[in-house]
């Protein structure tokens, strides 16, 4: 039993672990004293001056271990050898999460946001940013057919990156319907809906999901979902920017 | 008198002008039969294939008149060599007007958008999409200081380009002023304004004004402003994005 509870533990360490790269995002990163770091990784071909001396600096006075490596190790490490500039770091970052921790503490009330096959890093951060802005207690993010948590996202989400829980999963159909059992209601956003977001009521519980900005939800999603609900729009026009759906939905007024 | 009407027609008509660009833009827009088109311009060094046959066939089919160029006076006409592709075309949008006709005809009610300053592209087109999706009646959009409507813009605006009223103008001031005095109130969005958002009594005639995202609205926008309005975040999120902002006001509550 101890053994698994500390596998269990282990593993969700390592999967919560986001690896960031390039240069002002590490520094911007290790400026964020919210964030705990588990280590900064530099190529060794890396010069030795100005942002690689604050990073290094920093790191140092965050106590934080520093790994030297050969340019290819690092690459593989960051796994974008284009944009890592030859540092990476690791966080751990409270607020990212396994979506086993949400159905293991259930709750009474809460608005989520589950994303279904966001690509854009650009719409993610947008999304998060507007997220940790408004009435929204966490997002579901599935780490397949997701944009991965990057500089690029960090760069959108303005400096909100960590600032709610971000739960991640593997799919969401198997999450929702754990949800949805636990009494949370499952609305899909769908412009093709007959129920519109102005005459629904939101109940104490729940999950909003956002499809694919081209292609919508997945079949799996939407068949998990209480109902698809839809955006009323003026002038015939066909569909919103899937961030900016995100931000109304998050702006909502708080439930009673 | 009729001169001088006539002279001022003509500088609408010249001012009201789009000169759009790039292959994928310019077909777009041949197949929008919503907008009035002037005329494409060509780049003799075109090859004559492909989306070049397809462009000059529809021009043909709408009776369009075609000019042909050296590559060097297309990128004068375009004015972005690097992406007109040798191609350009002249657009005469009945939507896109110069903030003089509404001034000219005063409503009893609506809601504008003033922009103070958005120069990103992606930003404006998203703006322009949401609040022809909402209930935003028109968009001021000066021509100092605003990115130009573009192919960029077209695409971010997802279709949306000439679905609702888009005023031009030289600088907001001015106009800000004269709508103030036939009766409409200017309120600026900024996030350390005392009022908020949800507590706001949107009057009849109502005019919001977005400035530039890292540095607000302007001094001179911001002294006429009736007041200055500020959208409630959580989590000491400082800001949004500026076509979030849009979003929200485009989708409050329609009037009664």
């Amino acid at each position: 039993m101890k053994d698994s509870a500390s596998y269990q533990k282990k593993k969700r360490f390592f999967e919560g672990m986001i690896t960031l790269y390039g240069r002002n995002a590490v520094e911007e990163v290790l400026d964020d004293n919210a964030v705990e770091i588990h280590a900064l990784h530099l190529a060794e071909s890396n010069k030795q001056e100005g942002v690689i001396d604050r990073i290094t600096a920093k790191a140092r006075a965050r106590d934080v271990e520093i790994k030297y490596h050969s340019k290819a190790a690092l690459s593989r490490i960051s796994r974008n050898a284009k944009q890592d500039q030859g540092v990476a770091l690791d966080v751990i970052a409270p607020s990212y999460q396994s979506a086993e921790a949400l159905l293991e503490s259930p709750a009474s009330s809460g608005r989520l946001l589950a994303l279904d096959g966001i690509h854009n890093p650009q719409n993610l951060g947008m999304i998060i940013r507007s997220a940790a802005a408004g009435n929204i207690d966490g997002i579901l993010l599935p780490k397949q057919g997701s944009a991965k948590l990057s500089p690029l996202v960090m760069k959108a989400s303005a400096g909100t990156l960590f600032k709610l829980p971000i739960y991640y999963c593997d799919t969401l159909p198997e999450i929702l319907e754990t949800l949805q059992a636990q009494g949370w209601s499952i609305f899909g956003l769908s412009s093709h809906a007959d129920a519109t977001l102005h005459t629904l009521a939101v109940p104490a519980k729940t999950v909003f999901v956002l499809g694919n900005e081209s292609e919508g939800m997945s079949d799996a999603v939407a068949a998990h979902c209480n109902a698809r609900v839809a955006i009323p729009m003026q002038r015939g026009v066909e569909s919103l920017n899937v961030a900016v759906t995100a931000a109304l939905l998050a702006f909502l007024p708080a439930g009673e």
